[in-house]
């Protein structure tokens, strides 16, 4: 007789470990200290007002179903939106998607079988082990190191870890939670690995506008490679609208956009009034990113200067989007931001960051790593770096004594 | 080498069924003929318009992720909602999904593994095929008939169905596509097969308040098998607010619920302004859908009186949601379907339904039904009525020529 079980995938299915602190910050909370979140990224920025109101101007008299790869009008604009940002495409290569998240779970279900490989060069976005989970696939991690500032790996290394059964290559430009951003000839050297050996290339750019060092260029500018890419793409940390769960899967591989469309009716439609919200966005001025990614980069400037500045800490300089990955002088990072949360505080405040192993899919890297998303504004992003100063100070002698 | 393909899944994922004919209709209408839509469950009743200003009302400055579970105010209020339809639950029971689809996909994401069955009356819901394909499953279809009107196939009928790999019995109630409401006896019938089999029983029951003949029982309601009883919701269909993609996954079972919201967390959060929208739906006073369900009982009736009395035709008169089953004196409902579209018209129109094949997994079966989607004013019902049956006129004298 069968049994009432969760299933394999479900009791497998890895926790967020940017959320596993979390009941030890409530409780910090409520013993009354206050907390610098540094531990997730979700922006302080306002949303752009303009765009919220084109949801409450819409006046719709039914909230129907869009069609199941988005409203054509949005998809129109947004190709204009690619367009601007030097990315040819057609709004017939765009679906959009219920957030970035499901662009990437698509992609695993119409690229990949259970038991194929991809590779992901790691550090790397945590939730790509959870669609790999629900899709069964293998995730092969390509370690990359704090000591090159997280550049990519070298070709021999991803060679190594090509087998039969390898799909694609995933990428994340800039990158979370490194904050790398990928050069030109990086992005070649990825063309030239994904050609030779036949793989889909997946670029999630969900921090495209976030570049501080050099510029932009998009797995989708790549040439000779229309077959093989796929790129991921949400409009959440672009117009700080997060909790629209509006993205975008965008390829020019028409059987697999077929293919990807089948899987979008099966779910109907994404949300009606925030394609709303997502098609008001492709409307803004052209500066409305100077203005945010001048904020941004003040912000890391900051960061990274108040990190290097402590005993014993490394942080490489992030070129893109809002996530720096620090090296401590601690053995555990995991212990040591539970301590900041539960046993730690600095006139009543304290900091909650990510420890990194939750990045890395090969156990015992990062140990020593954290990474801190610099959504918070300047002068919360002092004092929170006030609060690591001294905890690393405290927990250092803390430490001696034992 | 690996190759450059698309997935097995992919390739297998089943079309929507009931998009399938949707170049027929835009070719008809390109040529001047009003189609009336009886194909699809899209409702044109006003979506309550409290609850859009409630969107508009909201004034956020950031639109943030919520929680994964959902915001704990509208899960708080859900729950209200669900004690006053006298389902007892507690919003720590509650999960707020994107839309009804995710409500079904989790539950077969962290109950089923691949190679796992589930046993489903047929005719069902077709996108049911798209999720077990997404997740492995392999569906096992127990025929329902026309001629009982889509009752519950005997306990028998079940029985042998049963092996080692089934996991869960689903049932939609009230029935899409069939309009059939489970009495309570047949839900204990239900709760007696998965309790002596230890199998889920997963009820989706995104119709509940438009039933028109007896009261609805929710499989919430049935008594020592709150470990079994998954409930898959939506306000789509309740609130005429299908573009909202708003669902609920509800269980009492703990640790089912826990593994839900790891799923929950890899895709962070369920749209934010629509939970807005999904709870200001919990504050509508109650004779909301009293005059919801008069307006959809006065289609019904019109729609089965006006079926049964065409010649040859049978309809069993539906007792919940807003679809019908009806046999048509035509050898194949694909075919007919398609010439509705494409070579006729009466004044000038034309009525698309939906081939009941496409509801079926048993090859063979529903050949000669149709659903129809009772979503349009009974004015609408009688022109579409109209063309029905001088179509079928038409077609008899033209197959007989054959």
């Amino acid at each position: 007789m069968s049994q009432l079980t969760i299933s394999k995938r479900g009791t497998e299915m890895p926790e967020s470990p940017i959320r596993k602190l979390v009941p030890y910050a409530e409780a910090a909370k409520a013993r009354g200290i206050k907390v610098y979140h540094l531990n997730i990224g979700q922006p302080d920025i306002t949303t752009p007002p303009s765009i919220m109101q084109a949801v409450a101007d819409a006046h719709m008299r039914v909230l129907e179903y869009s069609h199941s790869a988005g409203n054509e009008s949005y998809r129109k604009k947004l190709a204009q939106y690619y367009q601007r940002v030097e990315i040819e495409v057609d709004y017939s290569q765009i679906l959009i998607t219920t957030g970035g998240s499901e662009a990437i779970l698509f992609g695993f279900l119409a690229c990949f079988d259970a038991g194929d490989e991809v590779i992901i060069p790691e550090p790397f976005y945590a939730n790509y082990n959870g669609f790999a989970m629900e899709a069964g696939v293998k995730v092969v991690p390509v370690p990359s190191s704090i000591e090159t500032g997280f550049a990519l790996p070298p070709v021999a290394d991803f060679e190594k870890l090509i087998t039969a059964k390898t799909k694609a290559i995933i990428i994340c430009n800039p990158n979370n939670p490194t904050g790398y951003l990928y050069s030109k000839e990086e992005m070649e050297t990825l063309k030239d690995i994904v050609l030779k050996h036949n793989l889909y290339l997946f670029s999630d750019e969900a921090y495209r506008e976030f570049c501080y060092e050099g510029t932009h260029f998009s797995a989708l500018q790549l040439e000779g490679v229309d077959e093989n890419v796929v790129l991921m793409d949400t409009i959440s940390k672009r117009y700080s609208a997060c909790g629209a769960r509006i993205g975008a899967f965008v390829t020019r591989n028409k059987i697999l956009l077929q293919t990807v469309l089948k899987f979008a009716q099966a779910r109907l439609s994404p949300p009606t009034l925030e394609q709303v919200l997502g098609e008001a966005a492709t409307d803004l001025p052209e500066d409305y990113f100077n203005e945010t990614k001048e904020e941004y980069r003040r912000r890391r400037d900051v960061l990274v200067k108040r990190l290097n500045a402590i005993d014993g800490v490394y942080c490489p300089n992030p070129g893109g989007a809002f996530y720096a990955m620090a090296k401590l002088p601690v053995q555990s990072a995991e212990d040591f931001c539970q301590w900041l949360l539960e046993d730690f505080s600095y006139n009543g405040q304290t900091v909650m960051m990510a420890p990194a192993p939750g990045f890395y899919a090969t156990k015992g890297l990062g140990e020593d790593e954290v990474r801190l998303a610099y959504v918070l504004n300047v002068e919360d992003i002092e004092k929170s770096m006030d609060c690591l100063e001294a905890a690393l100070k405290e927990y250092k002698i803390l430490n001696s004594k034992h």
